[in-house]
């Protein structure tokens, strides 16, 4: 195996988002095309915080393991974008909003007691990767970002266009997102571009981009199977109103 | 909330497992009951692997965190079960001779590239779980062990009456494990009657084991989602000759 120049790499990153982001998913569809009933869009906001939850433990333990003081000066703008400087601020108490928007408890939703374990698996999946994983590939993982200005952008438009019960303030979380995942994405790539030099890490940071858009799908895949279709909602997790076989 | 017995104690843990474990799961009565397919028994072993090859690092984890002795003394007797004494012996051997006897190849199987990543990342939950909750609690959610037995006897009589691509031979695994899973489960939960003595440490136990419970049945979520209904199989994962829209 032979090493590729930088923008080859970038190639071959971009080719793998193309195949395998989960704006493939069908779950993703039926949200964007107005397809879910309000408690398969609670459902996923709700299932959704598991992963908001843990972005930025996953950034801090990624700082926790770089000696490069710009990097790390760098990455800190991810830490005030999601955790904000108070609480009403940042895209933790953004995705709060939207959870309240939907008529969830706030307790409930922040407690993860209702998610789908598998959520918080795959969360906690990513966090284990950034934490254990060379750093090249901790940031490589990140580089799903550089696929989501599409995704969000088509999820804003279709949400307010098909749910009357979601508003502009409910999905302001997705407002900010797309020009700070630009900028983010755009420092990640240009970082792995100038670090990953050698065949295998090259290797490793498509195993990593492969490996985050694995936990994206995998998010999916236990959103429909417990909300769409199968509809075999694990014991304990959230059940919604208009879910068939809910108590009435 | 007051301190239970350890009788009481004992009766909240069996009346969790009568509720939570994965024996409750429409894929295991498919599995016992010949409704599966050759390629999603396939797909079952393949999967089913990564927890099996997670158990002796967890119990290896365990034990790395426990000073008492006499608690690793018994506990190693789990690593000498799975691991055994040399490459043909022990329970990780076992189960890849049922991957074997099923026509998988066997460095797909170890490897888990084609494993369903869901899987991975819920053994790779449990192997946390382990590393870093309290003793008490990391030997509480192995107490699934006491509800075992009774699932490995349908099993093994279903799968045998069920299917012509299964033999004893192939079964050998499950062979071995009713008596050691009640040698083991009776010395955990002896331990956790012992040693849960405050109500915190018993809520711990029993979360520990809805915990466990959660794991099981998330598994075998992802392969029912994947192999059963949709029938999504996420992107690079392993498809059965016999499914449905597999290349032919």
């Amino acid at each position: 195996m032979s090493v590729l120049s930088p923008d080859e790499l970038e190639a071959r990153l971009r080719a793998i988002g193309a195949e395998r982001y989960h704006h493939h998913h069908p779950f993703h569809r039926l949200l964007h095309t107005g397809g879910c009933s309000r408690g398969q869009v609670q459902a996923w906001a709700l299932n959704r915080w598991c992963y908001q939850a843990v972005i930025p433990q996953k950034d801090a333990a990624l700082m926790a393991r770089c000696d490069d003081v710009e990097v790390r000066r760098a990455w800190r703008s991810r830490l005030v974008d999601h955790d904000g400087e108070t609480a009403d601020d940042g895209g933790i108490a953004r995705w709060l909003k939207l959870t309240d928007g939907l008529g969830l408890d706030r307790d409930m939703v922040v407690s993860q007691r209702q998610a789908l374990p598998a959520m918080r698996f795959a969360a906690l999946a990513y966090l284990d990767f950034v934490r254990s994983r060379p750093l090249v590939e901790a940031i490589g993982s990140s580089l799903t970002e550089l696929f989501s200005p599409a995704i969000i952008g088509e999820r804003v438009a279709g949400m307010l266009k098909h749910y009357d019960f979601v508003t502009p303030e409910t999905l302001a979380y997705f407002a900010e997102r797309p020009p700070r995942a630009a900028r983010d994405s755009a420092f990640a790539l240009a970082y792995v571009k100038r670090h990953a030099t050698t065949p295998d890490a090259q290797r490793g940071v498509q195993d990593a981009l492969r490996f985050k858009c694995d936990v994206l799908w995998a998010m999916l895949d236990a959103l429909h199977a417990a909300y769409v279709a199968p509809g075999l909602v694990p014991p304990g997790a959230f059940v919604p109103a208009d879910h068939p076989g809910a108590a009435t």
